[in-house]
């Protein structure tokens, strides 16, 4: 089972491939020895466009490791995933970016990222990122991996060049209280916003960037923007979808949390995949959250992407 | 029980602070997901540093953290032994440096560091690190921490303020074998040599800064060179000491092993401290045999260091 009508072209996104190192205990941050288990695949572009090509679309990652374990471990993931990586240089003098992630008692997660100074950190768009973004018909940006204004800039340029090309673009704010420290986020993310066709903001990320105090408002300010269309993902409360013309809820699907890393990447991915194949706003939210809730229901951001089937068989279930 | 007649002045040593994150199955290196345990304080230049206070020794360390748990972690057990953290710079845009530490089945370990980028890779002789070495007396440097031209330029700036107040120096080449893909590793082991009162390779590191292709040989070739004395350490087998009068022998002591993390730099503390004390260069080798041992028979660097009460049981349980 695969999507009937992937346009041609590939999706594209930029940004940071890491290691995760999950804490097997909860309590708060890493200030005593603990019990861990990692290296996992990870960082959210990674997984957002894993799940892309989970669902059969080309699908191409910008970025950059380190010439080490984790950097490797990452490389032959997406590459068993189908995912391009022409464009994921090998540095020799960085290493792989890394997370550590540890769960509070209260569901919230404290992050000590290795990020700024890692290989992800050196990403730009090179040659072989020049050749990927020739062929992209749709990209996608994570707030997350705007850490610096040299990625910002990066970002910036790849924008650019999609744009010239008629390409769509998509940006989740993901956002992570340990980033919002960093200036550069906050200027990136308001930059992102003026390119965006399909803005996925997570609850409360849909404000942040807007002067509005309520949700309409918020909605109202980034459509006059130029926002194409909002999706706020609401974790197990669903989605909405919102347009000028429309505005459409979708329930979640009840699953048992195992762990909620890459849920928010999984959903995107499936919803830019699905609407690229012409699929209706109404199964593409479904779809999505079918997406996120199989994600949450698994241990670990990469091993959270699931195939169209599965995608069905829970809604078929749920129904 | 303390060391009798210890002189004054400071033992200060500098380079990185880290913490180890330890595999828990063998195997080699870090492509799959493990068990872990971590963050452990650890980075040998600490561990030494850590021994000597335990010791009794006033003792203090030049280094930089990032304002992170990894980096609080290691300035609140350093403090906690009694460790002078007058000039531990902690940096807000570089995070603390880290290790990851996985046995192979034959007992050799890989290493995965995070070192030259890291907030270790920005430790310099700034005025806290002045007004230390005003009070340095003995001043000793890990190979491990010569891993940059810039942390190289460093320690030369440092050792050439602590030579000119008259201060001893002595270098543990400790060298890993990841670590000597790093040029600046090599031009920095052979600098350290034209300085060192004491140096303190273990087996095999005794030949490499030579010309000598055997052991007699190496110690004649850098003896010549004007190193002071030359302290062997063969594990299990115990050490020797050589300078141009002598050449004692002292054996090891049995434990059983549990990980070897930070055993030479216990060794290294135990015999500079006990040396500075004035005590005979038998029972300075006798006690850091037992330092070793007792290190080698506990889990994690730093929870290596023992005390002198501890050793000088090790050694009437042997005999």
């Amino acid at each position: 089972m695969t999507l009937s009508a992937i346009k041609p072209g590939k999706i594209v996104t930029i940004g940071e491939i890491l290691v995760d190192i999950m804490a097997l205990e909860r309590g708060r941050g890493f200030l005593e020895p603990l019990n861990l288990r990692g290296p996992f695949p990870g960082g959210a572009p990674a997984i957002f466009i894993a799940q892309a090509a989970r669902l059969g679309h080309a699908a191409a990652i910008i970025s950059c490791v380190g010439d080490d374990d984790f950097g490797w471990l990452n490389i032959e993931r997406l590459k068993r995933g189908r995912v391009d990586v022409s464009a994921v240089r090998v540095h020799e003098d960085h290493v792989t970016a890394s997370a550590f992630v540890r769960y509070r008692e209260d569901g919230e997660r404290d992050f000590l990222f290795n990020l700024k100074r890692s290989a992800a950190g050196q990403t730009e768009i090179d040659q072989p990122a020049r050749a990927l973004l020739a062929e992209c018909a749709h990209f996608h940006i994570m707030g997350s991996s705007l850490f610096s204004f040299h990625l910002i800039d990066e970002v910036k340029k790849a924008i650019e060049i999609v744009k010239a090309n008629g390409a769509t673009v998509s940006f989740d704010p993901n956002i992570r209280k340990e980033m919002m420290d960093i200036a550069e986020m906050r200027a990136g993310l308001e930059l992102m916003l003026q390119y965006c066709d399909i803005f996925l903001p997570s609850g409360p990320e849909l404000v942040i960037p807007t002067e509005a105090k309520s949700e309409p408002a918020a909605i109202a300010e980034l459509l006059e923007l130029g926002v194409g269309c909002i999706v706020v993902k609401r974790a197990a409360r669903g989605s909405s979808y919102y347009d000028r013309d429309r505005a459409i809820d979708c329930p979640g699907y009840k699953v048992v949390e195992a762990d909620p890393t890459g849920a928010g990447d999984c959903f995107g991915a499936t919803f830019v995949t699905c609407r690229r194949s012409g699929l209706p706003v109404e199964e593409c939210l479904s779809l999505a959250n079918a997406a996120g809730a199989l994600a949450v229901s698994r241990q670990g951001g990469m091993e959270g992407i699931s195939t169209l089937r599965e995608m069905r068989a829970l809604i078929a279930n749920a129904s």
